[in-house]
């Protein structure tokens, strides 16, 4: 009762809705008062909306991320190589699946807490539940267990870990304040540091089919996510990176697991393998495992060509209760019935893709979510044979559609919509986007 | 189900966040869902931040009076003269008691439904109730039918008029929205409207012991006030006086009954005399019951003189129950049993107050309310025998303090804080401030 009367839910609101400075007590009390449920919703739903708009500096991003972190268990793993990436969700990423165990197989302890699907984002515990038997739902004692053996774990989120992120979330999925960057940035780093990682790689993902959609907020975000790691004494480094297609061939969720362990294998597209390979370097350089980034990039290279990072992601399938026979099996994972092609009208270049309506076309087919408690079809999907810059000849196919016998009239409409909206074409080749805009650190202090 | 379905409130929240502006239809939605619980607190909570952050327009300003208007009952009083007064409230601001029986003597019909202290603001509604049996919470037809009987009526707000101001309002007070020009517009228009005013004379109160601290914010919100009641083809007069100093000498409930009584026999301050005599003349005016606004101030005088006005206000408070005793025996209203002055520590002119500290330390002898459960304490109070610009000598009474007898530790207190902070003297006269500010109407626009 005391405690909880240090200050007024109203006097705090009032001072950010006028652009004050939270202080880290202020910030605090407010989410202790949050999980101790003396703070009602729409007090907290008002300050999200003043945040919102009226911003938070670094020291209370920092603040916030704190109270969140420490609103529930932590992780201290000792160890000092534990490092984790993290995307911000786009279309066909499933870097997750591929980078974990090349930076694993390189000496890395990979902690990997990952999401669902929700809108236009596809999820990487979806995904990797199309795998029959695979556990995401680990205790949070048997995550570290299995990190501490394996070297890689990956489930989804747990209650255990910063449950204040997720009544916020919760709240601010409701309220139209998800797009804020410090409050993505706490969300973001809380987990990260209650999961015990010393250091995170961020691919922010930038264009039409994510949620940062040009590169000066990309930055932003990049800049809030760093300045909150170096407040931590945590390693960051933070790579703006292309989505405005889908990245890969694949989209939806047994397709991308077939595509993650064909990268694994070596045979994965340019695309894919190039940005897995560049995240895992930067995850083993940070974790001392290599001399420098090129280093870095030949050993992650090496765990693919000698097979060790798909034996890696073998180990961390079985570890959680999955059957790897799929790893040589494509066939045993959830399957659509069908595949209708859509195939160009006339030749020319393909110009430019509507991305984040290629992951609401998945959501109509059955492959994402609408609402939180949508059941997930793993085996629907596209697959593209085409991307940005390609040439196409009149009736070549540009991509397939993976479904259902019973969704034909769907598919004829999903069909027309990529023809006439999703997909641009035109007469003179466009060059293909840039694989990765800017990659960011934040300099080293001089000693004093 | 359908209907509130129409739209989602995350889509109208987002619009609003991004500066959009929301159509008639879209917070008709709004406000139909706030009604029949579907749209959660806290939805509503981030949208009445994100309104007070973004602002509102005009027309969406008129929107949410009307859909907040049409949320509950609406009186359709037929006849033309029904002219209502609304103040945004300051301190010893008791205008209504005097204004109200003037222009019903006047021939005008006055319909007031008036609200309780909260905070640094006194309550008229607390104030009528030290009038023993005098009844505020009347049935909307008993309302209308002492209106069309007597001419003026006054009682406290009802559940049956605007109900989604009162949800709105609870809101907005716990979630620090308080302060914003179009919610304070709807918040007063649509009452005032379902109550059948066909015009409203709004006095905007402005100074240190007002909501509004400088001219500029009074305007705005004159501004809207008028443009809204354009929309409603109803008339408004808007007029911007001072609140640098307490309204009249008395401040506290009984202690400001009895000044009304003494302003309608013809022997109150000036300046609480003179704004009644100017706000209910432009009543008078906009119920077309005078030529022009000098012949209203003649006619309002005049009732004064004739006793007419005080005849008026002895029938509204008996007609409602209450004994008229008092009106001509103070005494036998509540009454505090100690006075303790304040006196000058050396000669000079008082220079300024701090007004809204006035109130609340009224609030603390217990005239007001720290929380709406606060029970009010009708004797005691305030009786300033000095305003701005007035000599002192030294050891002469600038106050006294209405109290009870228990209360002398605390009263040592606020006599202490008088001295120090809330009043200040000067060597040389300050000038008084001026009564009204501006006086503000919508120009006629040219027939076409």
């Amino acid at each position: 009762m005391l405690m909880s009367h240090k200050y007024s839910a109203y006097e705090l609101i009032d001072k950010k809705k006028n652009g004050g400075k939270l202080s880290d007590d202020e910030i605090k009390w407010l989410i202790n008062s949050l999980m101790n449920k003396t703070l009602p919703d729409y007090q907290m739903a008002a300050m999200l909306m003043a945040m919102f708009l009226k911003g938070m500096t670094v020291e209370e991003t920092a603040s916030l991320t704190d109270a969140m972190l420490f609103s529930g268990r932590t992780l201290d793993l000792k160890e000092k190589n534990v490092i984790d990436k993290h995307s911000t969700g786009g279309i066909g990423d499933k870097t997750s699946f591929i980078l974990a165990p090349i930076a694993s197989a390189c000496g890395v302890l990979v902690p990997m807490m990952a999401g669902r699907s929700l809108g236009f984002t596809g999820g990487t515990i979806d995904k990797v539940e199309s795998v029959k038997g695979y556990r995401t739902n680990l205790s949070l004692d048997e995550f570290q267990k299995l990190l501490t053996k394996n070297g890689l774990v990956l489930i989804g989120q747990t209650d255990e870990i910063a449950p204040a992120d997720k009544i916020i979330y919760g709240l601010r999925d409701v309220t139209a304040t998800i797009d804020s960057i410090p409050l993505i940035t706490a969300s973001i780093m809380s987990k990260k540091l209650a999961e015990g990682a010393n250091g995170i790689v961020m691919d922010i993902k930038c264009g039409n089919g994510a949620f940062m959609r040009n590169i000066s907020d990309a930055k932003k975000l990049g800049i809030s996510i760093m300045k909150t790691a170096e407040r931590f004494k945590k390693k960051a480094t933070v790579l703006i990176t292309d989505m405005n297609q889908p990245l890969g061939n694949m989209v939806g969720n047994s397709l991308e697991m077939i595509e993650s362990v064909e990268t694994l294998k070596g045979k994965g597209p340019k695309d894919l393998t190039n940005l897995s390979i560049d995240l895992a370097a930067h995850m083993i350089l940070q974790a001392g495992k290599a001399k420098n980034f090129k280093d870095a990039q030949n050993k992650a290279n090496a765990a693919i060509e000698s097979g060790a990072a798909l034996e890696k992601f073998k180990v961390m399938i079985e570890a959680q209760g999955g059957s790897s026979k799929f790893i040589y099996d494509y066939e045993s994972l959830p399957k659509a019935s069908k595949i209708t092609k859509v195939t160009a009208d006339k030749k020319g270049f393909i110009k430019a893709f509507k991305t984040d309506q290629i992951g609401l076309l998945l959501v109509d087919l059955g492959g994402g979510r609408k609402v939180k408690t949508d059941q997930i079809d793993f085996g629907v999907g596209f697959e593209f044979h085409k991307k940005i810059g390609d040439k196409v000849e009149k009736g070549e196919i540009i991509l397939c559609i993976h479904h259902n016998e019973d969704q034909q009239h769907l598919v004829d409409n999903i069909v027309t919509r990529f023809k006439k909206e999703v997909i641009t074409m035109s007469t003179t080749k466009t060059k293909a986007p840039k694989l990765v805009y800017a990659t960011m650190e934040l300099k080293k202090k001089k000693a004093k």
